[in-house]
């Protein structure tokens, strides 16, 4: 443990992982050309690292590589962008270096905006933004930084703005599933990978 | 989505959950008399659910139904009361009513004292504790309210308390995977079923 | 000043309280069939307990045994269970272990309801209440934590909700009077008898 | 209730106080030149006017008009300059203009200091003062504004610097009562007497 | 640097201050009879001060000392006692005693109310206040304790309370030159002038 | 005023400028190839633009465009690097876009490392230093956003950690400088240029 260069608890390597977590995280692997440090923390216990797989492909995959939604999950709304527009704007409110630099980096390639993400991470209070996505952002930093404080009225405040109950249960559950990160990311202190500071910026 | 008795966005009784998931609540509901309602909200995104139920067991229920850990998995050395303890000390600081309730029901039954759930749910941050419990729940507390302060020097000091870096990883993943679950309940106002509180107050 | 199962400052047992003290308390011991400890807590200071318990007497039990309320005193609306609702809505904003338990028991015994008091300790910014019920809590907990912001248009909309002014005055002294005991419980690391836990349970 | 020159609530005048409260009242404002405006304030429910008076004189004058201590209440060694400076701070903390405009006017009297109460007044977290105030402002400061997280390591930390317990209660329980007391003048709009502003001021 | 009376970085004297910032502050010293401590202090950074009062003049002085404004800037409506309004309450928000003593003083006199500047620093949150004299300090302590936050939305509600874009900017520039002052005057420990407190005080 | 794609209060062009400050601001323009929004958006107020680069140079370039110190003021020794390295740190505290975004091109320049300022801008509070830098930091952030409590005490850790008083004297006036900045750059809505977001990043 004593490689703090990917996390504060040391690393795995691709080739060490279980043969079907490596498996999964090979394809995203080739198509990125490395191995973001999410996984080369995470996979130091691969029970968790699954299910958080798992986690993720449901809600910011949706009908991705970890299959089509099964016919009871409803269909909803929420672009790709939009997904890690969230991720991009509660990260940047729970200050987590790694999920703002990495989803920044994704958040650029899914606007074709190489601006956005700097902007929402610095600022995700008062960062412009379409009325759309300023619904999405001002819900998900409520539930991010003060989820306690929820009642019907912010719910229907969001469906008046045009959400569905669907886009508002994923707004809620990206939003708790990087808090989640967010908390694993300081706890590991994990690294960004160079890539990440570069992609989508030209 | 008109009842609202076990949460905002309606229920899923057991009957109806896919075959898989039902099988692995079912053990759970027998024995406990009763399905709690965490299951029945999340049994709306079933694919949510199974990865939760994943992360849930890998770090609450190490040894338990979900088979025992994996060979390149650490054991440790966190009890299950101490497990319990974090989730109800991180989220009564998170004002979450189901966590609370829910969770420390299982505290009163993991440590056979009818107080102490009250207890850290009213006031976790000066509640009496052994110094070990102390140094668990000052640390859970860190990640689960200012996660981005956590140094170096935070984690020195708990491993100077006699704490392994596993048991911190748990302490820290624990936290993490709470801080999602007190979110998700906000997201829903999920309730506590009925029957949590009163178990193991006599 | 050894024995801390009371307070960190010990305790007096009621028979050692001054006389005039003990005639008041002795019916409410008698009753309960317990001392509670916030009495044999402050008996430490008679002073300050008489005081403690005129004003207590004054908002809590307007009509009881301290007698009737003078005919310059406004009658007013407040119901006692409302009364316990205030303490235990802004004692768990307080995080005060001992307000929480003595007088969430209190609460579930006006109310009757098992439920109400883990629920609004648990959480009294998003607790569902009636309508009335929301208002006063509010109006409470605004003045419990950040009494400065307080204005006339605040107290306006608290009237156009339905209370009178009386009421409102009852609210805000209630809260206060609570201000003060949380921290004298704070203080003095007050322990709930155990009877409390139980009362109004089942 | 439309003259809010003293209060929002209204006030009553001293010659319409019951009799018992005017005749403790009178020496005071005799001495003084003027009825302080909470006692005009509060005047509006006698009976809490009754226990704040008792409450007050136990703790801001314990050798005055309500007569010596009884043999049970321990001497202590908080001086008068001592209990306003706590009462300044911790109202500053709360931002009660009453309290920290009355209350200044005296502390410049007990200390003969002009400067003094301003200084307390616009910053109790850093105005230079000797160790033995430091060591009270802090612990006051933290039961003002955060009474839950107080440990017994706080108070060893104060008896260090040389407090006696009878000192810290003192110190906890005028914070107690001046939490009441902010919380009392925000909700009536509680107003200055003009003469407090210039009082000591030469 | 030894003596801190007048800063805890120690100060330069009017007479040895450079010929220029000399002429400058010599006829404010003789109008007003003492040489303020901002000045003895900043003096310790000639080009830092000469740049403060450059600042300073443009901002609370438009017309004044340093010259009529330029053809190219724009005349404003905020009287002198409102710009002073925004920095007695904007230095209590950051609890700035020599903002607060000093520009109270200067509040006072523009305004010929002996009580304001202290129930302004007391609470500016909920000081009576003039329909506009509200919006213009709401504003203020928005930029200076949470600016970040600040849309389009809330300069519109600032205009249709009738402010026009120029005060809007003097409101803001403002606040932002005295969330620079607080932070210099609370680096250096700065003291206020003794006679500070009594002006404009009879 | 209709222009928002520099500031919400519109902007002057560099051509625009006052043949002073043009002659000023034209090498910086010349040589990065744009002209900084911060000076086309103060430029509407000449004065306030003059006083700001005044500020600025005396503290950011202390022996730069605007000639040597002085003689009466004294040499120090914080770095470039290190004076950029507090901007985006409490910049990043206070989520100013334009600060974060153009202090952060100039930090990346500055220190040749192209991660570093996106890991300060994303968590100044625990981003990896060398121990000087967290010295440096950890004092700007106390002044950044909780000046009140600077004591002595926390000057003489930061002296025991190797800063002189003139460094600390820097760091604090850095500090504030850019308190009064980002409060400009939020007042404005003020846009970085596109230019900064590549800077010192290949």
């Amino acid at each position: 443990m004593d490689d703090h260069s990917v996390s504060r608890f040391g690393h795995v390597e691709l080739e060490d992982f279980p043969d079907d977590v490596r498996e999964r995280i090979a394809p995203i692997a080739e198509k990125s050309g490395f191995v973001p440090n999410v996984f080369r923390t995470l996979a130091l216990r691969p029970r968790e690292l699954r299910a958080f797989l798992d986690y993720h492909d449901a809600l910011m995959d949706p009908g991705g590589d970890a299959g089509p939604r099964a016919a009871d999950e409803p269909d909803d709304g929420l672009s790709k962008a939009e997904r890690e527009l969230i991720v991009v704007a509660t990260s940047a409110a729970n200050n987590c270096t790694y999920c703002v630099v990495a989803h920044g980096a994704i958040l650029r390639i899914r606007t074709k905006d190489p601006e956005i993400a700097d902007k929402v991470a610095a600022n995700p209070y008062a960062v412009e933004l379409s009325d759309r996505e300023r619904t999405i952002v001002d819900l998900a930093l409520q539930i991010a930084t003060e989820s306690a404080t929820l009642t019907d009225a912010d719910l229907d405040r969001a469906r008046e703005a045009g959400l569905t109950d669907d886009e508002i249960w994923d707004i809620g559950a990206i939003t708790a599933l990087f808090a989640m990160s967010n908390r694993m990311a300081h706890l590991t202190a994990m690294q960004p990978n160079p890539e990440f500071y570069l992609m989508g910026r030209k």
